[in-house]
């Protein structure tokens, strides 16, 4: 995509960076340039521009970061999501539901679907996405459906341990095999990062560090879906190989905590799957306040978490984790870039992409204080996805 | 507005009509000629139209009635908001700081306020709504606020007894006279229903009774806040009142349901309240279970709930009430329409307005196992408001 003009935004009622420098201040005014944040400064000293869009007090902040999504699917689970509200409890069964219907669509299907999110997703001011395989669980069906999400997206994962697929029920270490053999290397090349599903019912912790360590081998950074259901040593082995996030950590020992805090590794915190699985919420306050850098993601997925609204997961850690406004726009901003290990995104600073958000609202408090409002008016970005 | 056309709406996924005969079908059309519905059926049993839609497989609700708002205010809470977030206690004192800003506010600035929000709901579909005064406490602001609501809808509700203003603090019976006197005189004109906050901190249930007969006697049908911030007397009252609704119903004996259910007065359920304020949800499950009617609605306010948005109610009713999405989706259309005494919106059936809501989604279900997503494709209504 061209950018041939620059374009200057005023009256930027509240601008949130998450620049240290820079802050949030109000009557900000902010150029774009080729797709780059120019200059950013108070709209009485703004720079002469190609365009002018005056955003009338309305507030702009980065556009979000879903580090974590699963958007590469077939098939509705709306029967099992209404059998879970009425009192059934969750397990990972219903991924093999889904591996199913991918296996049986046509690539156009599954990209359509992909596309179709994304959109969404665009639409409520998400402008970069990760998105993960994990609906194939073969060596085709991994490897295309990465092909289809890298249409979209350079933030693609090879998720094929998602779960154990019924064929090789009677037979997990040969999955295990055949996921660090010939699969990771077809998923490889359309890969950046490898991720486990590290859980009871899913795999266990000396399956996920070989896996990740086969991924990290074949060029790829580890991730892990981990902590979720119960306690754990996901964590802990994010930890231990200083993995850039971990996600889920809802139920998490204080010594996961410190484990986190000393590794580094961001906490990427996925409270949609809470809502709708109706279970505890991870406790976003207790991470925070114990030093531990927090992400907050959709898990945008058609069984535990069909939402793909980060302004929706923003309300959700203001209400249920003890997340204060302006945490939880850094976490769906800031933390999703820190989850990724992207600087050009998540703040707003010379040089940075300039993906960012006009909110139909004068601050960043009113994605919680207007919880289920469609607020995005406008987004601006760098490129298509 | 004129409707010189009919339009023919084809191949609906799934038609959501909430008739008991006609129920929900798949595969169904609808016709609307001049703002009404004309017919029901098989899209392979359409008559002609003068236009054509085709709704590609996705569903059609009815248009959302939202029964309790109040959108005529100025200013912002946020900063409350914020604050109660962190942890203070949510009291009916806010309520003041509106209406001091309201008071102020020209009728234009006003005006511009309800037009915004009205157009908010509309696009997230809700297409029959009820809006309050309440905000102005003086004889001139209650009647500018309720002739400033009735330019976007006809039903209007004058809450002169929303709270004691400040400077009646010393004579709240003096307010009550007020509130009976000239202030219902004044407001009457543009009221079809009269209401109280009946709760600890606002107005006593003796207080309640006088007002609600008193705009009984001016030709205004009553209606009540109850029973929000802890148990009370309020919803014993709108039984014995034969009221047409009662709102909140967070806190209820097993008498109140009793007497809910013997009267037949709709309970108006709020959770985007509960949602906002962080207090436990009403209890949808019981209501229903013991035969009361529950409708749903947004309670859009700057203060304790600053949602719009029922979709969102919907997804809070079923995560947090024991609702299941068709009840809950009932409760937002059909149930709304129960709560304002009408049967001419909420149901889809020959010769009901046509308000009808087509989702980006195949199911009514997705309204819950998507929350926070914009699923509202379009609206057909039959008038602006
Ligand atoms: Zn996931
Ligand atoms: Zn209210």
């Amino acid at each position: 995509m061209n950018h041939p003009t620059s374009i200057l935004i005023t009256n930027i009622g509240e601008l949130v960076t998450h620049d240290p420098e820079l802050g949030t201040f109000a009557g900000a005014a902010l150029v774009v340039d080729g797709g780059t944040v120019a200059w950013i400064g108070p709209t009485a000293q703004a720079p002469a521009a190609d365009e002018a869009f005056d955003a009338e007090g309305r507030a702009v902040i980065p556009g979000f970061v879903d580090s974590h999504s699963h958007l590469v699917f077939a098939g509705d689970r709306a029967g099992e999501f209404q059998a879970r509200m009425a009192g059934e409890s969750y397990g990972a069964g219903g991924i093999r539901t889904t591996a199913a219907a991918t296996r049986a669509a046509p690539d156009d299907e599954l990209a359509a679907g992909v596309a179709r999110h994304v959109a969404e997703m665009r639409r409520q001011g998400t402008t970069t996405v990760e998105i993960k395989s994990g609906y194939g669980l073969t060596v085709d069906d991994e490897a295309r459906s990465l092909r289809i999400a890298r249409g979209f997206t350079d933030e693609t994962t090879f998720l094929g341990a998602h779960v154990v697929p019924p064929e090789y029920a009677d037979d997990p270490a040969g999955y295990v095999e055949l996921v660090t053999g010939p699969m990771l290397a077809a998923a490889a090349p359309y890969a950046r990062w490898i991720d486990v599903f590290c859980e009871t019912g899913a795999f266990e912790v000396d399956q996920a560090r070989a896996i990740l360590r086969a991924g990290e081998a074949a060029g790829l950074g580890g991730r892990l879906h981990a902590n979720q259901l119960g306690p754990g040593p996901g964590v802990q082995l994010a930890a231990e190989l200083g993995l850039v996030a971990v996600d889920h950590c809802t139920h998490l020992t204080d010594d996961d905590v410190h484990a986190l805090r000393d590794a580094g590794t961001v906490a990427t915190l996925l409270p949609g799957v809470e809502f709708s699985t109706r279970q505890p919420y991870p406790d976003a306050r207790r991470l925070i306040d114990a030093g531990v850098t927090v992400a907050l993601a959709s898990d945008c997925n058609p069984g535990s978490c069909f939402t793909s609204s980060l302004p929706f997961c923003i309300a959700l850690a203001v209400r249920e984790m003890g997340m204060t406004p302006a945490e939880a726009v850094w976490a769906a901003t800031a933390g999703g870039a820190r989850a990724l290990g992207r600087t050009d995104v998540g703040v707003l600073t010379p040089g940075n992409r300039a993906d960012l958000v006009l909110l139909d609202a004068p601050s960043h408090v009113h994605l919680a204080y207007r919880p289920g409002v469609p607020l995005v008016a406008r987004t601006w970005t760098a490129s298509s996805a």
